[in-house]
């Protein structure tokens, strides 16, 4: 009896390790960068006017950080100021990154009022844009 | 004895499920796009010549993604093909997206040998780069 109860618990102990080992196995094989590879990109880079205010640009980040909110499709969103030390910037300071998770997401971003509306805040202070997707390999 | 015995494998399979949960919430709190907010993102763009050929271009995609392996310091790689279908695109066709942990590590990439070799093949085929870095918000 006292054989069958240490077996027992063993075979519960050794279930539990390796359900847990799976499962851990399961999230390293997703890992970030693993994850990202089935991932559509879309790379928006912004160069502003010489006219635009800091308070123009600090509307624009804010209301482009406020569309994931608006539209379920941005799957992830970061964006960042450029800070490149090599030259090939193009005068562009303004990088964000939006994730989707298939091209149907992008095509309900497009058109979307939300990123029409941002359009309309962008636009008039925007010198010029710079525009790039990919799935990810 | 026995009840000393069932409730040790009690606890041993607490602290096993204990230990787990705690292990897995940590992979969860570090999920790709938290764990991107303390990144250093370099979005490198190319246009290829009209002369390039299919090859020349595979060349670059594969010595490109080949860097990985000999610079440590970049923490993740990733590139793809634009399809973009906004014409914002500027003909360029390539989007890389390296990730380093810090500056230090930028700057051990950038001199690094591999990629000044790098540097040498897609030179000649090139038209046109663009190039962005930014810690992610």
């Amino acid at each position: 009896m006292k054989l069958k109860l240490i077996l027992l618990c063993t075979l519960a102990l050794i279930i539990t390790v390796a359900a847990t080992t799976i499962s851990i196995n399961d999230k390293e094989v997703t890992t970030p960068e693993m994850q990202s590879k089935m991932k559509l990109r879309h790379v928006v880079m912004f160069k502003f006017k010489d006219t635009a205010s800091k308070e123009d640009i600090k509307k624009v980040e804010e209301a482009f950080a406020a569309l994931p909110s608006k539209i379920p499709a941005i799957k992830a969103f970061e964006w960042g100021l450029n800070n490149s030390p090599e030259t090939f910037d193009k005068g562009f300071t303004h990088c964000f990154l939006l994730t989707f998770d298939s091209e149907e997401g992008r095509d309900e971003y497009l058109p979307h009022p939300a990123h029409k509306a941002f359009g309309e805040i962008v636009g008039p202070v925007l010198d010029d844009l710079h525009v790039m997707d990919y799935w990810t390999k």
